[in-house]
């Protein structure tokens, strides 16, 4: 006989100290215009995640066999989007401080930025793969320099030009389409195609990758605030992820589940096998 | 053969100067704490009144022979809270200074904080009638001091004792209920049986009334951030609005409808009969 | 070892020639205004049923006693108004001349109308008990003469004042509570609080019952057309229905549950345990 | 500080007289045999639209560059299939008369034949594009000549052997896709490999195009009446659409969402792209 | 900043040996009959039950004075019956064992029978209190001794006459009314109107209390396998458990929570509360 | 004017004596770890198969020239697995002791061994074509020999090696995989590319063919236990399908469609259309 009584996403049960990586979840979704409910992505995620095998076929790698803490949620004031950038980036700095890697849980996609400011400060040569259907690209959305729809933006204001790579995008405004082309990030219009090149490009340099689970196909991920259909196949993810096997990968997040718009619950268990997936590429 | 092309509430078709009421929407949601969505609830609630006659039998009255404006919903920058806050007041104040009254349809329950401030600033002696399964009465939550949790408090704020009545309650702090108890609200637990006396004491002043419709017991509403329940029923709220007829009603608000909690629309349905309730004794 | 391969509502699986009562669908919507799917209604009812006992412990009685035949469905040419109208008073004509009584489960209201043709047929002196939220007596709806809303009306042109009694009633145009009012129906508003006196007007004339599950509160029946908040509840549905076994009922029916509506299976519950205690005291 | 008070498509909002197309909506579903609701899908559309971007990746044409007017929704006569007809076709006819394109938003299928019936009356050498998971092929559908299931043929009455080119189609009767292929129609069976011989074929004579969203495959539109596995993917409508700018449209509607199916809304938002894009080619 | 990483219905996080109450989730339902799903109801209800006031307005009391421990859910076989009433039954003896009293979310309501045989050998002369619709007074089901449906005659095989109250009965055969009724158990249809008598019989006796949520009328709790309209109200179940406060109870349970039938959350939302409410009385 | 009263998946209404083909239904799902509710599959489908035409156009066959009996539904107790297996297995060796050919609707998958036990009776050299998302290979699961996870195993155990041919496998233990590829069942990792040779292997042997619908990707079929994304299309299973036709097919099963968790009703839509392929190929 015995009990279950976890609260951590499936075997990632070793202690901070012990653990190599750290899987946390950040429930915010204060800047999310069409539908909220990221917010409940984490919680769900690792209830779900038991229906998992922590074997993958695709990477003929175990779970079992790494050492990963999942730290639980960060706990943020509801409608203060600046404290709660605050709360991210030091968790993340404190946890780099202890030489570990992070997969983080959205929320929605600005939680990404506090992140990757906290890798940027050790790393300065840090690049950025995006993955997303949206180019996430304004300069500000209503009037606000800090949303979901500026992240990449922001992230540029920080990197600079050739640090970005974006994939599968396929909307945003046309004048974002063009900021993209005129030279400031390498964007992949639809697809990966590119990715093997871009690869082949930054070689060991240290990788911050950032996925925002709409680029899926709505056909397999409807639960998202913006779903836009012609995005990439389950079975596409499982490449890119494959060939992300080659780079120096520091830090990762999966955002933008919200797993309430989709009752099936297919949604929440592509996103679990997704994070499984980046767990065993970390 | 005619054509349907309107986006108003039902029959609140008349020009903004020849009307003496102003129905809008406020769809903010920014520190709901549980569950998000009552920024969908003005918008639902203009398609579903098409459902409504315009006749109450309640009241024997009828919207026909109101004059009445819908000026749509405002238009906010998502997580910027205190920009939110700025634009309820700035449309109200407007509103008031053509000696209209209001009607707002939320929203979280934040959003009356601005309309009171409106309202306020032009009636000193201003009270308020608040109906509400829930308190309201935090110093703060999570260390904000603006949030759908402390939104009675900040009235206060403004008011002082003995001008807010709240009615319904049935869930909060034992500290709230404390609080309220030593002289600075005074508060009905679960039901309204204080509400004839409170009217006979009110006589003419000025008041103004927001409904948080988790006042109504789950079972005939749903779709709303933080179910409780044991709440009153659909009929006593009748009773209730038929009762604020002997009223000086300058302006008053119906919020947290979260209508995609209620696949059934029923919600919605309430909300959107509430509101003409409420326009009719107005 | 058995198979369970019935199409009938639950022990209602007598031979059409020894039965006393039919039962059956008439799965039509084609007028239904607001939302349809009442066409859903009996092959759902039918299969839940089966979670009902055949027991009724308000009226002490058991449907194993009972000699019951359920027809199934009609089938009907959707778009055809017309034909559907006829198809059904055909059956239920033919069913009378076997000395039958009926109980029908709709569709929406409008298929009342041909079986209260096809009773007052033969009997003239009919009078109709009318259970519903909405009055049902508008002379046209968008022009049309047959419509779920002046079905009372045609009735009402058949039979003429003083046999139609309305319960429930909580919605409709100002007119059509005038119209009532002025002598051609008796309408009981809101509740039923007429109902003794109505049955011992009636006497032993033959009665038919035409139950809109509307009638319902939406907190107990969300699974309909158009919910009208502020409904009777189930237990006043039982006592009403044990009232009427004071009644010569000569036919019945129970019609507007649109089960997709309801994705919880209440409502249809409900309706289910409705038609058995209605199929009890036939 | 701005209001939202829109009753449009996202930016068509010009007036009629300066638009050169009309965009309407034709909520009717009366002879929806499986899962009646297209009724709702006009109204849900223009909601929806505000998540959608005005430019499109794939034409690299944005919608704020077209001149369009949202004529609002046709206000039907429920249960009366022949005045809903004729109110179409009226409404149409006047579209033509002053020499502008119309898209329709349905509805059930059968509102096609007014359309074509209204743009045959011009256009005497008019010939259609048919996309569809169903050939609609029936001489009559339970007796009845007007039907969702026989609209093609009735178009075909109306325009005879070799004016109509069917896509996409993978369900029907034995004798329906013998009846096409004996020479009335060109029918691509599940796919649209024939259509760049078509488009040749056709060159410059007038086109109507009709879609009936259920030629995609469920995964990704399951909000439909009738939903049938096995159709092209929102990619390979993409690419149909973008071979149709080679021809001279004079008219398209899009027809059979159903948006209650699919409470993630991820329907309805492959609806609105396809129309965004429709538009684009107009 | 905090992090949120408990697994425990809220604020019972004492641990087992400093507690004087243990609470523990039994998710089984692999003899339910109609619609299974009892199983997922302890995890939701502890995810839910964040959402809940530690404090009770109804009891003014507060579980943070309280010392509780939540050991989480048993882990059972699933497809073997009889090992879970094993591993149930063990885990109580092992409780009980140590002078601390239980509180048990279920499951379905089989989950009973082995805890009552757990207490039954402690206390010889225990009393049950059981809150349901149905009578589970079944000898067999399907043949089956050990059911759902038949957990209170096996319950009684063992207590014998004079041990076993009834309250809320509306559901069940004629034989199982007869056979309470013949003196077997003390059976309360519909409502509780015994229950000052009852409690003033026991005195001081040790009692278990057994309740079943389908109770409750289905408008407030529709998230269950067998909802059965004509319930108590929720303000009842308070009126009850208040009530309940003059007895020695030993141990308690709470089952048939089957939260995927209802999407409102609000059925959960109602288990957690009466959770609250039960502890704070045991 | 017709009724409609049928209890069978459409057109397979010939009596049991001039059938050669019986289908039934399993409704068993009580070893179901994750999510059960596979006990509506049947039911739930005979509705949904009226929306479906007899004539596939995949095969260009057609229902209405095959001699097909529907059996209705196997009757169980639930909770007593062992007692489930046994009636499965009675049922099916009379069916075979009249030389028909049996198609079985689960229920989970476990229902399957029963079956292959009373075929393997009668066909000592009989194959099993195996179509899954999971190995279904444990030895036991939490100490369980009979589970729908060790459902294959048990079956292996019965034919031993080089019988068993396993296609779409995604998920599984390491050690599951392992065993396979250790040479006790031919296992085709994620897709069927080995189909073709298998086919050749077999040749005439007799040839059981279980599908269990969660190999299909749950963008198309979401309505089962345990979705897990990367599955075949519907279009791969209709090109699986065609190609069985070689095969000297004895018996079938569909399995593990849980209606309930996709209320779009595709998944539905698609395991009818499968099922009506299968016989078509019987």
């Amino acid at each position: 006989m015995e009990l279950f009584n976890n609260y951590s996403f499936i075997s990632c049960n070793k202690e901070f100290h012990s653990a190599d990586t750290i899987i946390f979840g950040a429930p915010y979704d204060g800047t999310s215009s069409f539908r909220p409910g990221s917010r409940f992505a984490s919680s769900r995620i690792r209830i779900d995640s038991y229906g998992l095998e922590t074997y993958s076929p695709y990477l003929d790698k175990d779970l079992l066999s790494r050492d990963i803490h999942d730290a639980g949620d960060l706990d943020f004031p509801f409608g203060n989007r600046d404290l709660v950038m605050r709360y991210i980036k030091e968790f993340v700095t404190n946890t780099i401080h202890h030489n570990k890697k992070t997969l983080m849980i959205g929320g929605e996609h600005l939680v990404t930025l506090p992140v990757v400011e906290a890798f940027h400060h050790k790393f300065k040569d840090l690049v950025v793969l995006h993955f997303d259907a949206h180019t996430d690209l304004r300069e500000d959305y209503m009037g606000e320099k800090l949303s979901h729809a500026t992240v990449i933006r922001r992230i540029w204001d920080l990197l600079g030009d050739d640090r970005i790579y974006q994939f599968g995008i396929r909307s945003g405004l046309k004048e974002e389409f063009e900021w993209a082309a005129s030279g400031h990030t390498t964007l992949n219009k639809f697809g990966y195609e590119m990715l093997d090149d871009v690869i082949h490009t930054i070689k060991d340099r240290p990788v911050y990758v950032t996925i925002d689970l709409d680029i899926l196909d709505p056909s397999i991920f409807p639960g998202t605030g913006t779903p836009e259909p012609g995005g990439i196949s389950f079975n596409d993810m499982m490449r890119i992820i494959s060939k992300l096997q080659a780079l120096n990968i520091v830090g990762a997040d999966v955002v933008e589940l919200s797993p309430d718009y989709d009752s099936t619950g297919v949604s929440t268990a592509v996103a679990s096998k997704i994070i499984r997936e980046m767990l065993l590429v970390l």
